[in-house]
């Protein structure tokens, strides 16, 4: 299992006043919890909390590595932020960057782009047309990706597949995650070896009431079909309790009674 | 979602002290609990609380339905012990037998008896030679069982297969709730319509230090591919928020804020 921990983002409050502020400690002190809870990646996202973006990610990503060396996800929909934190990287192999869309223009961009910096690349099944509603289309985005990482000559396991998961709460939404789960099984056997799963799952359960119960029951229903990546409150111990379980269960860790500690210790 | 209350089984020290006594306020008491928690059938096991298992059966059936209507899972591996269930059962319609093994000489027992009285009828992936290691070899039992069901003219939806899930915690099991999920996305579309696919879940967590969590995680994970009953412990509150969850997950019911107890409005 790969957490990327989500808090680092300017959407959160504390964070957006954290970045407005220059306040270093608040950055570095949920950094440091972050990887204590198991985050192998930290999502690294200004949001709009600052007016330069540039700026403000090349300073977030500065404070966080002066903190901790767990590898960084540079989160940001536009290129330039994205380079900004990457150059801003001391040592960006085995980073992230976090996103790209299927769009076979923006593919040629970013990835090349990750290919000189070593690092790996989350693109999400989605164009300029927008989210696809059906299994077919996500799967036909998967393989337009695949198939550009494959030309520039970049390995599978280097890309992460966001099928892009919707609030659960939008009216005609909730046929989504079964749909999500149907195009993840096929994606998963796509490439040998498989490329990564990964998915923003927070914004599934985004103005629910029940939000790490939604967020944890479709994590183990994700993971049974080949998620194994996923942008996580890795704070949320009954969600990291619930995704070791289920990676126990599938045989990716020894059962023991002390699993749950034991999968803690080797994050 | 198809919930089979576990509880009234002699194999739990409570229920075996009860039947040994004939203390009807116990079973009752137990009977009425799992059906408010929801179940949709209530498992009546004798287990070794007695040494006439017939009567004993007879006693716990007749017990049971006067106390609630809630339809009986007749529970015995011996087919004399069933059949005595089944004929104290006011309306065996609607009712289920588990369970049957896969092979084809119980089957040809098993399915006229059921058909005789209107019930339904877990079948277990398992034959005389054990329970099969393989997804392979499950899916041909199951393929099996799902032939003799058509031959003798039972429908698919009276048929529930029951993939045998053995304890995570015993060497060398560990592999099996991956291939136990594979299995069943391949059993779930073998018919259309399809027949139930259903689990004695809690057998996964036995011995375990996780029990609830265990059962939880993968009920949540077989869900998302096409289990959709279980023999639980349906009082486990955690356990059934999760499986509601997965089952409004998956579209079978529709989300609102209060999702969970519009579920069990409806159970």
């Amino acid at each position: 299992m790969i957490p990327i921990g989500e808090r680092i983002n300017g959407m959160f409050l504390d964070m957006k006043k954290a970045i407005a502020a220059k306040d270093k400690k608040a950055v570095q002190e949920l950094a440091l919890k972050q990887k204590e809870a198991g985050a192998a990646y930290l999502d690294c996202n200004v949001g709009t909390a600052a007016e330069d973006q540039e700026a403000a990610m090349r300073w977030l990503v500065e404070t966080i590595q002066e903190a901790t060396d767990t590898p960084i996800a540079v989160d940001s929909q536009k290129l330039k932020v994205v380079r900004a934190g990457l150059d801003a990287i001391d040592n960006p192999k085995g980073c992230l960057v976090n996103s790209c869309s299927g769009d076979e223009d923006k593919l040629d961009l970013y990835i090349p782009m990750c290919l000189e910096k070593n690092a790996s690349l989350i693109a999400l099944t989605m164009t300029k047309e927008g989210v696809p509603q059906s299994v077919d289309k996500r799967v036909e985005i998967a393989a337009n990706i695949i198939g550009k990482a494959a030309e520039h000559g970049m390995e599978s396991p280097r890309l992460f597949i966001d099928p892009i998961i919707l609030p659960i709460n939008v009216p005609g939404a909730q046929a989504q995650p079964g749909y999500i789960l149907e195009a993840l099984s096929q994606i998963k056997i796509m490439t040998d070896p498989p490329v990564h799963i990964t998915c923003g799952l927070s914004n599934l359960s985004q103005g629910t009431k029940e939000r790490s119960l939604i967020n944890r029951t479709f994590l183990a229903m994700a993971a049974a079909v080949g998620l194994d990546s996923a942008i996580v409150d890795v704070l949320d111990t009954e969600l990291m309790d619930a995704w070791i379980t289920a990676d126990m269960l599938m045989d990716k860790q020894i059962y023991s009674d002390s699993f749950l500690k034991a999968a803690r210790m080797n994050m």
